[in-house]
Order: C-alpha cells, then structure tokens, then sequence
C-alpha cells in the first residue's frame, strides 16, 4: 500500500462528492438524486479487482462496505442494498453501496445505464451530506 | 446458522447448476453461455443482505467469493470481474461473480437486463463444469 500515489480516477471525482474518509477506503456521494450512492474507493494506486488487494485490505475493504451499507439503511430505510464492484468503465477499484426502493426510477434493474443521473441542487447535496456525516459521528 | 431451514430460491436453482459446495455457500454456474457466471448462495435460511450476516459468516463469504473470482480468472482471464450482491428480484442472499469480455454481449454495462440468456448445451455445460470443477481440485 503506498497511498502516496494514490490518486482519485477523474471520472470518479467528476461525478461524486467527498463524503468521509475511512481508513482504508475515501467514501463518495454519487452526485444522482435518484438514489441514495455510496462509492468506496481504496487509497491504493494500481489496484483494479478486489482480488488484486492482500487479504488485511480486503477484510478491510468488505468491513468498510458493510459500514456503509449500515450508513444508508439507517439513514433511508430502503427495500433492498446493492453492492457492487464492477469497474467495466472505470478500472480504479470502487465499490458501490445503494439504497434502492420500489419507487426508484430503475426498480427492480440495477441503476446503471438505466436513466439519466439527475443531480443534486446545491442545497439539497449540502443536506445530505450533513445528514449522512451526522449519522456516521453519532 | 441453521443449514436444516436453507432451501435454495426456486428462481436460482433454475436458472444456475450446482457447481460445488463451499464451507459456507453452494456456488453455481448460470445457465448463460454468454458469460462464465457464478454465484454463491450461503446456506442460511432467511437472510438478504450482506450485513444480515455475522462478522464470521461476511468474512467467510468475502473469502468464497474471492476464490470464486480467482477460479474465473485463472479458467478465462477476463478482461474484468464483476462482483455484486443485488437481490431487487430474488431476495435470498447471492453474490454474482462474472467474467467480463470486451466482446461479450452487454460489454460494458453490467450484465442484468441487457440480452436474453442463452443456455448451454447439455454438452457444453459438463464440459465447462468439469473445467472448473478440476481447477478447483487443483
């Protein structure tokens, strides 16, 4: 791990928000107000599968994804959690978190390449935010 | 943990073949010959989200799904690995790890929803458990 030259992919940057930073793992607000997204991104240059990580940063990483699946279902009480590590488009190693609901623009499909993001009002990122920073320091 | 309540989603055994029996979850092959597709389906009654398990359990099931995806990548050398716990449709617990192909059919989106599955032949479909089972007991 050489966090040194670690650096956020740019599309990642361009489409999410900091959130707080874990140990291991930056956690990003995904910049969709159709659902409630987490991104986890491990500050660790190089690594694309979740296999390519050695087994402390692993557990790590799965302990870090359930903190944040935690997060989102005490904040929204959704239907169902999706977790994902896909990375077709972007090959940094990101895991997602999502809060899904019956009434969401994608149920039952998974959220990508469904419908367009629809982003947040500044406002209503800011409040967010606040919420989901609340939520993890209490 | 109690395995004598476990009965596999009727929606999963139909669409997947036994694979082989991990400590903590049945791994199955998806009848998709588009794609190497497995999935691991803990044998714990009622449970749907990763963090309905306990700490052992999601750290063993982080485990299987880790050989799972080492299995995929030494039998194909995808392009890439994809890995998800979804369950909007079928809400018994399972983790997806596919290879991913640049040439495959819904390449680079993720898989669900995008061509109708295409079923192996009964010959091809021992001939590709009969791989994977002998990588596994290598």
């Amino acid at each position: 791990m050489n966090p040194a030259h670690f650096v956020l992919d740019e599309r990642l940057a361009a489409e999410s928000q900091p959130l707080c930073r874990f140990e291991l793992s930056d956690v990003r607000l995904m910049n969709d107000a159709n659902y409630p997204w987490l991104i986890l991104v491990p500050r660790i240059a190089g690594v694309r599968e979740l296999i390519d990580l050695d087994a402390g940063q692993r557990r790590r990483l799965g302990d870090e994804t359930d903190r944040a699946a935690r997060l989102l279902r005490d904040a929204f009480r959704p239907r169902k959690l999706n977790v994902a590590a896909l990375g077709n488009v972007v090959a940094q190693l990101h895991v997602h978190v999502i809060a899904r609901f019956e009434d969401d623009p994608a149920w039952p499909a998974p959220v990508w390449g469904r419908v367009e993001a629809r982003p947040y009002s500044p406002e209503a990122l800011i409040e967010r935010i606040d919420l989901l920073q609340g939520l993890l320091h209490t």
